[in-house]
């Protein structure tokens, strides 16, 4: 009974209010649609995971940092998941006998990290999944593209709004070993710095780079590589390198898809581990938000890790933060009515019965009708109708039942006819199937 | 790399494979279009609440026993939420003023309850939440019926295999204070024990009553009310109640709406503390099955424990589980296909390009189309093709694309066409519209 409990969701965390949902789930739905048209099919798994699948990538600094981890009252260490990729890989390799292949799945988990809270961050946030499993060619990594790009255009950004970079780690790798001659702590020392590059000025990022590798001309040859524009600036063991053949396939093909936006940039690192090959990142364009979204790659290793035999993987994860930040610097949002079509306004001493019938004929079409039980004077029902963005109501009272006849009325724009139950409806109905 | 981590989820909960979920998400689909049809709304919030939201109904046994409770890494005392109601008046007091009137919200939280596993019991659930904030009359209620029950006809559901238990809270307390004379403390033992009378024979129940009562004439006057079959074997005492008269207007009005499985039940409690005057409750009637399923009633006291002005409410809550088990017994589960509606299988030596041209083509017709990138053989991609359960495939080689013929087959009938491109995708886009 006390008065001291807020009001307020947790910290960092949404309340999703009714035009909250409304928002989120006209970007989830055009999501699906475009990855559903890719044949990609939802699957789904427990918010709560045993902590052991977090630890076992490798992820200690992660889980000790940045999770929601707890023990359950059976004394087991769980962990509120934090990412999808775990866990998918986790549900493959327990059924990797019983699936088809290729698999293609997807996902729109909400996600916890203990995190400080900065733009685009919260500490709850849904995020959308992709991968397909079972595809070895490069195909895999087009089609990934393919399904970016088209979630972009399906909420009509221009291309010059987002640009979608890609790198190959087997190029990287070269680089550091065997251009540069690092050995395997260096070079995975250096792959930390070169993720944190656009984070420094040039020469911050040089002193980074000869602080790992102790010496003047690995230093210089490692920035030259990693601050090439083109391919041709490369050197002819980079440019010549069997990564480098892929990644100029994938540019021509996804060129030919009509996907201009795509660009090479060696010093693309991404920053999980589990990366063996190809790596992509979305960058917003906008100088005002010019950050990078999103990104993904290949992960051939990971459902491996659970004993059974590995299965080729290529996969991104999307936030809706992020996204949704992407929309409304581009101005991409619309106006996102209700789902209720109208509303049924009550005069004085109206019956009830008659009420309930009428919206029943109402719903058997499929029209979405509210009743205003609140038994208040028709002009506060009327407000409150306005005030809910329904944009039709009907008025009944005993005048409009003995004459059959309704008043419907357009709430936006103030215009109302006058028709039978039958014709309402339809009016109604073919307003939908304009939209 | 420890080969140790499981596959399997978390002990009581499910993951949910592309097969579990498309039948969950045409479950909540189903839920959604009804619930829609009445003028509902979605809403969300966060998985995790602060503690005290539960400790404020005076729930301290169950936030103790039942729940997932732990300490932030700010020391901040979370619970992952067990049910939504606690949510819901939190979010609509925070917004008392703004919100317009009558509001109608439904969400399908998932919820964690840590409890012993039983069938219809799992750790993580999910709830159709349905409430209504704002009708102080009986037509909030009968609106409630006639969703639960609009809920079940559209999955096809007879009413002779579910009924709706209706009672009132206020007719319990005039029973147990008035007619039997009980004081408060005796009252609520009472209810407890009401609560869980069908789980005993008569003579425990009669006994467990007597420990409380202590008398065995207000005994004998409980028993009897509470075994009443019809509302004519009660005393004028409890007939005359104005709360009678409230529920045998909802009687006449949910019968009038042809609704003819709602019954009057005197011993119908319902668990939580919070209920305020009507309770529903619904029960499956398949004797392998009888079971309560949900319920729900008028709480019109919860968004007021915040410190703002009361709001009536009216609400439910039901479990996916349960729900599912009742489709299950009474077989009103059809096959559900998945959404992907054809696959592309390649010939060895396909152009790429031309491949992903005919895939954009289906794809902007909004045609579903997976294609076959894993380069095995015709007849492997063709048997994968049918253990995907996908319905059609369409062959594409050299041959097809230069005579731009393509052979449609039917993976379920085995039945094939060859046809032009255009011709193939009106033939599918023809199908889906028969569906």
């Amino acid at each position: 009974m006390s008065k001291k409990v807020s009001t307020q969701p947790y910290k960092g965390a949404r309340d999703f209010y009714p035009e909250d949902k409304r928002i989120q789930q006209w970007m989830f739905s055009k999501w699906k649609q475009v990855i559903e048209q890719f044949g990609y099919e939802e699957y789904d798994a427990p918010i709560l995971e045993p902590t052991d699948l977090y630890l076992m990538k490798g992820s200690e600094e992660i889980v000790q940092e940045q999770t929601y981890t707890f023990q359950d009252r059976g004394n087991r260490s769980v962990t509120i998941r934090t990412e999808m990729t775990p866990t998918v890989s986790r549900m493959i390799a327990g059924k990797r006998q019983e699936i088809a292949y290729p698999a293609r799945w997807y996902s729109i988990p909400n996600l916890w990290r203990y995190e400080r809270m900065q733009r685009g961050r919260l500490r709850e946030f849904w995020q959308l999944n992709v991968d397909v499993f079972g595809i070895e060619s490069l195909q895999a990594e087009v089609e990934m593209i393919q399904i970016i790009d088209g979630i972009f255009q399906a909420f009509k950004a221009k291309r010059s709004s987002y640009v979608i970079k890609v790198n190959s780690r087997k190029l990287v790798n070269s680089l550091l070993t065997d251009v540069c001659g690092l050995d395997k702590t260096q070079a995975i020392q250096a792959i930390r710095v070169i993720d944190r590059k656009n984070k420094m000025s040039l020469s911050e990022f040089a002193e980074a780079v000869n602080k790992i590798v102790l010496d003047e001309d690995k230093t210089q040859k490692l920035i030259t590589a990693l601050t090439a524009t083109t391919i041709e600036q490369l050197s002819d063991q980079l440019s010549n390198h069997e990564s480098m053949a892929d990644l100029k396939r994938l540019l021509q093909q996804t060129q030919s898809l009509g996907i201009d936006n795509v660009e090479f940039d060696l010093s693309l690192m991404r920053g999980f581990d589990y990366y063996t090959d190809i790596v992509f990142e979305v960058f917003d364009t906008d100088p005002d938000n010019n950050r990078s979204m999103f990104g993904g790659g290949r992960y051939d290793g990971l459902v491996a890790q659970f004993g059974v035999d590995p299965v080729p993987t290529v996969g991104f994860g999307m936030g809706d933060v992020t996204f949704m930040n992407f929309l409304e610097s581009h101005k991409l949002l619309p106006q996102i009515r209700r789902k209720t079509e109208v509303i049924i306004i009550l005069r004085e001493e109206t019956s009830m019965g008659k009420v309930q019938s009428i919206a029943k004929k109402m719903r058997a079409e499929n029209v979405n009708v509210a009743v205003d039980y609140s038994a208040k004077k028709v002009d506060k029902q009327f407000k409150s109708a306005i005030k809910q963005g329904v944009q039709f109501a009907v008025f009944v009272g005993p005048e409009e039942i003995s004459s059959e006849q309704y008043i419907l009325k357009d709430l936006m724009s103030g215009k109302e006819v006058k028709h039978g139950l039958e014709r309402t409806i339809s009016i109604l109905k073919d307003r939908r199937l304009k939209k």
